[in-house]
């Protein structure tokens, strides 16, 4: 022991001249690889690379022991440096590594040891549990060696890898295990662990130790358990996901002040003539019935400025509700495009086998770039494709969410049964309070692949992506290959580039589904079944709403495909009531003042008539009515159909409203002369009524009113007593 | 057998010339013997009377077997006609008879029976129950003798009174009947029943059989099970106001045409002088808190076109609550009476004392008319006593009702317990659809009394009217001793002369009660509370309602004592709220514009309120907004408190109502300064209010208005949230 002391005690003498040497064993330049050589090269930290291009013959140590293999790499390079007394190397693991300091920094932590050999701690016993309780005992800190990361005199580190032989195939870990666990050894070769993670963090199962600082000028991660900050990041065992969120970061990847620092670099512009971009084939999946499949997806898709002619279009659509519809647009487009293909509803192939087929497609189209494109997925950037090929990403897909909800086409973190966990900066990125391209464990919709990237995976052992698996649906599928695979997959938040349609709730048992869908997709809904000027009314003042009579306000609505959809959706029903007193619809079974028409609830329409209130018309009540905050209650909401040979009018009456929303679903002379109303106490008519748009007007009290007759032709108004 | 048949029909020969002779025994002139006389003078019937001024020897006969005496006083003048061949002698009572027919149409049904003596029939077997099998049976018909009348020949009629002997106090009917019972007798005497009422009808147990006719020309009574028009009318037994009521009609008192024909007769027109007018005790009881009792009665009194020094007035308090009005009235009034004396609430007096005191008072001032009034006697036609004087009866009352209930001063019937009964003429009376004067079992409330009649009664064996009864109130004994008595008493609707204040449900825990009182005195209360001109409002034309800004109305609604006894209240009241938002009077515990007020419901004037709104703003509400239907529901209903140093002014809101109701209850410029109602959309301000003028607007929508600012004094306003 007193020897120990004093050899350990002259080293420290020698501290000021010491050198670090980096050594680690990769056999390909996968994405980790790269990302842990960026970060070296970052901090000024040369690298040595065992066993580059050479078989790795070390196992799957992804799940099984393995990794003699690495030691027997590394022995030749030891054995060069082993008299060099000035001389600490450290090993690494290099695809799930990350620099995080520089080699002063690194020296420095290894001196504060006191020791020659630190070996990085973790809190599983692995390979042999058996060997847990032959631990010494530690106060705070991780008690296991992990042979992930080691740094040692040269010379100790040449004894310790020579102390007995090893195979290929056995395992490094238990190599140096045993040794630690004999106490003479550890002794002998002045072996410790780094408990704290003063140099090595393992991040297995130390994820909620590790706070993510992103600061105005830097990102770093620190252990809040053990107040340290390691000097290497190692995304041990299942923790590879959380070394990419990290890898964001770190090193300098982004900071508050700067944003994302790699975002501008080996951008892949392209050129001013488009005639020369890049070829795309384009895979259009029509999975499930989409809303506004043609307002929507089909026009996005057209209106991309990107040339027709370099695009290959390959369509597929699995549900017969589409059918009509794709298999005309198809034809359609046929002539604008470099191919378009449209395999139909009709055939009989399954989702793994369309995206596969398309991909091999694209390769034998020698493709520049993949799009692999479901109908959920709209550009509103019409740039969006030229953008996302200058990222220059192998994998990449841009964000694209619901809009005003946190659903998107990523997930930033992956739960332990495969299925999505939010990550600690998911709602940041969603929210674009930090833009970036993100290494995620998840993406979809709408993915671009390299053309070439591609075609090295036709060539390579793995061979392509695959959409095949036990437990998961394509998408998931194709995402664990890419995991498994080392493969990086980015989403891009530097701009928005489209939106997600969303297929829930779709009906499609209506003649006009769409006009139903405004709950899941506003945005589109609002596009095709709001009145063109309805957004002038929402901002005009109140003294520029038009006021027909006293108190009666009048603005425009709904579009012309709204009215006509709805009276079709209506004279589809076809069930009229007969304008009796005497109404089973009604809750008193009674009206006294009864018209022919259909309540909202008979076509399962009233929820979306009850928001088309709360949303579109309380806005322009508030502003002529001040004061008044309007629930947009309303619980009798109905088409009154008005004919000649029907109820040609309606008798004078005060509705149960507080004001009562009148929206002409016709054109006065042109679907039917005469028709509007009257406001009897004011003596004012509205007799010129305008398609889609509303007349609001106190229902009580003020505004007794009659439905002027209408003399040919029909009149449609659409009705709603708001109250309160 | 044969020769009463020969006989029988050669007495049928000499009917052209038979005479008829009615004979009666009358020991003193009651009410009912004057009408029984007027009766037959009517028909021209000449009438034997005898034993008038004797003193009656045949016993209790209204409770107990008895009235020999009468057929010993008959026997001498039938004496007299036995030997006469053409008289037809017919005996009946007097006290309870009324003649309906004349000499003529009597021989005529008396010959029709083909026998010598018909007695009258009867159901009840009086008064020895125990013969009453020996009766021979009838089919339909009465089958028992009553001695109340009976017809025959003289010289038969001599025969059988003289059968045998009878003294003053056995009963006749039982001398009779024992005849009847005997066949030979019967046949010797040629003795028959009139079991079906063709000449006289017995009254008692038949009421249901009888229908009284009153047609354009004539009233007459027929008996419907047996189709015969009787030519007596006997109120045999308990039937005595049943005659009464038929002698409301019978003979010719009364028919469609020419209404009341015995109205007119034996008036007592007072001069013009009036200081030579009758004098008269006023004998005023307040028996319990009476609502409006200044307003109503005291004034009611004040102001009778009567000499007030030919009045004495006589007051008797029972009743605390009073004590301080009617002891200062009495005061105040005394100079201007002959007389006034008070007896108040402090003093040991029973209802009964007081009555009787009262009435001996006037006996002894030699009033030539004792009124006892009570409180809730309204008069509201200042010559009403004036009227009741002239139509000189003994004793009368002028039908005074509870304004539009059928809820008066007496009663058309009693029941067998002594109590209420309704008779066939009530409603009709009540309403006025026939007027007359009219003899009833009951009255009560004001009731004239002639003095000499009060005089003749002091000196009489029965002695004064009594008000004790072991069973009854004192106006009930009262009643029950006149009846029993034979004295009539007559109510008349010739015309109004006032009507009845209820004092149900009259609460007195109040400050001020009238004002709660608006269900039972709804006259009173709308005189006093209701603003004077609030019938100019009501009786206007749409247009002329005032509207000081669009659809706001402003009309009078409620008097000067109204605004400020409803504050009076409220300030003993004292429980202003906070004027904070969190407010548990309210469901939801919260009010968004909360106001410094008090709930109507907090000082029980929440139903009067409603009835307020429902009532009397209601129907201004239908002119000015037509076709609107309120059912003058609300469920806030409060008086608001500004004041500079509590609540200044209320901020911009809506209600919820459908509309609302603003009174001022203080004068702008006088109680307060400041203040006022501003309709913000509208630009308009209602800032000059009138005290008790309401302000009704309608409460969402299109009325944001705001309280303004009271700068000094307090200003009160009556708010109410009507909805719908
Ligand atoms: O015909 C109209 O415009 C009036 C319709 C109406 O007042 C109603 O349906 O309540
Ligand atoms: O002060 C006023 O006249 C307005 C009162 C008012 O609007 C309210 O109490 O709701
Ligand atoms: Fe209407
Ligand atoms: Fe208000
Ligand atoms: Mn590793
Ligand atoms: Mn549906
Ligand atoms: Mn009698
Ligand atoms: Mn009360």
């Amino acid at each position: 022991m007193l020897l120990t002391f004093l050899s350990l005690l002259c080293l420290s003498t020698y501290s000021m001249s010491l050198e670090l040497k980096v050594i680690t064993v990769a056999t390909e330049e996968t994405d980790g690889f790269k990302r842990f050589m960026k970060s070296a090269a970052y901090y000024g930290i040369s690298v040595e690379i065992v066993g580059m291009g050479e078989e790795w013959k070390g196992g799957d140590i992804q799940r099984y022991p393995g990794g003699g293999f690495k030691l027997n790499l590394l022995k030749p390079v030891l054995e060069k440096w082993r008299e060099r007394k000035d001389l600490v190397v450290m090993f690494v693991d290099s695809y799930d590594v990350i620099f995080a300091a520089n080699s002063e920094k690194i020296l420095e932590k290894f001196k504060d040891f006191r020791t020659n050999l630190v070996f990085s701690a973790e809190q599983f016993c692995w390979p042999d549990q058996s060997l847990a309780s032959r631990y010494p005992k530690v106060g705070l800190g991780k008690r296991f060696l992990c042979s992930g990361g080691y740094i040692g005199y040269a010379s100790q580190m040449y004894s310790i890898i020579t102390d007995s032989e090893i195979s290929d195939t056995d395992d490094d870990q238990l190599f140096y295990t045993k040794i630690y666990l004999d106490p003479h050894k550890r002794d002998k070769y002045g072996m410790r662990l780094d408990h704290r993670s003063h140099i090595f963090q393992n991040l297995n199962g130390a994820e909620d130790e590790i706070d993510l600082h992103v600061t105005s000028n830097e990102s770093y991660a620190t252990n809040t358990l053990y107040n340290t900050r390691a000097a290497i990041l190692h995304g041990n065992g299942g923790s590879k996901n959380f070394l990419n969120f990290l890898g964001n970061y770190i090193p300098n990847q982004y900071n508050v002040d700067e944003g994302c620092l790699h975002c501008s670099e080996g951008l892949h512009e392209l050129p001013e003539d488009s005639s020369k971009w890049p070829t795309v084939f384009v895979g259009l999946f029509v999975m499930s019935p989409t809303p506004f499949l043609r307002e929507a997806i089909l026009k996005s898709l057209s209106e991309l400025n990107y040339p027709k002619n370099l695009i290959h279009l390959w369509v597929y659509n699995k549900n017969s509700y589409h059918e009509d519809l794709l298999s005309k647009w198809s034809d359609e487009v046929k002539s604008e495009y470099a191919s378009v293909q449209y395999t139909g509803s009709y055939r009989d192939i399954t989702e793994i086998e369309a995206r596969t087929t398309a991909m091999k497609e694209s390769l034998s189209k020698k493709s520049d770039y993949y799009l692999m494109l479901d109908s959920t997925g709209v550009f509103d950037d019409p740039d969006a494709l030229r953008k996302l090929i200058t990222l220059n990403k192998h994998v990449i897909a841009p964000i694209l969410g619901r809009p005003d909800k946190y659903w998107t086409n990523f997930w930033g973190s992956i739960a332990k049964d495969g299925f999505y966990a939010r990550s600690r900066d998911y709602f940041v990125i969603v929210e674009s309070k930090r833009k970036g391209i993100w290494n995620v464990p998840f993406i979809s919709t709408a993915i671009l692949f390299e053309g070439e990237w591609l075609l090295k995976r036709s060539t390579d052992a793995k061979g392509l992506p695959s959409f095949a698996s036990e437990e998961f649906e394509p998408d998931m599928a194709l995402c664990q290959w890419m995991r498994n695979n080392g493969h990086f997959m980015y989403v891009s938040n530097l701009q928005k580039y489209g939106h997600l349609i969303s297929t829930s709730n779709y009906e499609i048992h209506h003649l006009h589904n769409d006009i139903y869908n405004i709950f899941e997709n506003r945005q589109e809904w609002e596009k095709k079944y709001l009145h063109e000027n309805y957004s002038v009314a929402l901002n005009a003042g109140p003294d520029d709403i038009s006021q027909p009579c006293t108190d009666v306000y009048w603005f425009p609505l709904l579009s012309p495909a709204y009215t006509k959809e709805i009276i079709e959706e209506l004279e589809k029903f076809g069930k009229w009531s007969n304008g009796e007193n005497d109404d089973p619809r009604l809750d008193g079974g009674y009206e006294n003042v009864p018209t022919r028409d259909i309540h909202m609830n008979q076509v399962g329409f009233e929820k979306q008539w009850l928001d088309i209130l709360a949303k579109y018309v309380v806005p322009i009540q508030i502003k002529v009515f001040p004061g008044y905050y309007s629930r947009a209650r309303a619980d009798l909401n109905f088409v009154v159909k008005y004919h000649p040979q029907g109820q040609p009018d309606l008798r004078p009456h005060h509705d149960s409203s507080t004001f009562t929303i009148n929206v002409a679903l016709t054109r006065p002379g042109i679907d039917h002369q005469g028709g509007g109303c009257r406001f009897v106490r004011q003596n004012c008519s509205v007799v010129d009524t305008k398609l889609g748009w509303a007349l609001m007007h106190p229902g009580r009290l003020t505004h007794y009113h009659e439905g002027l007759p209408t003399t040919s032709g029909t009149r449609y108004i659409m009705v709603s007593f708001v109250d309160p």
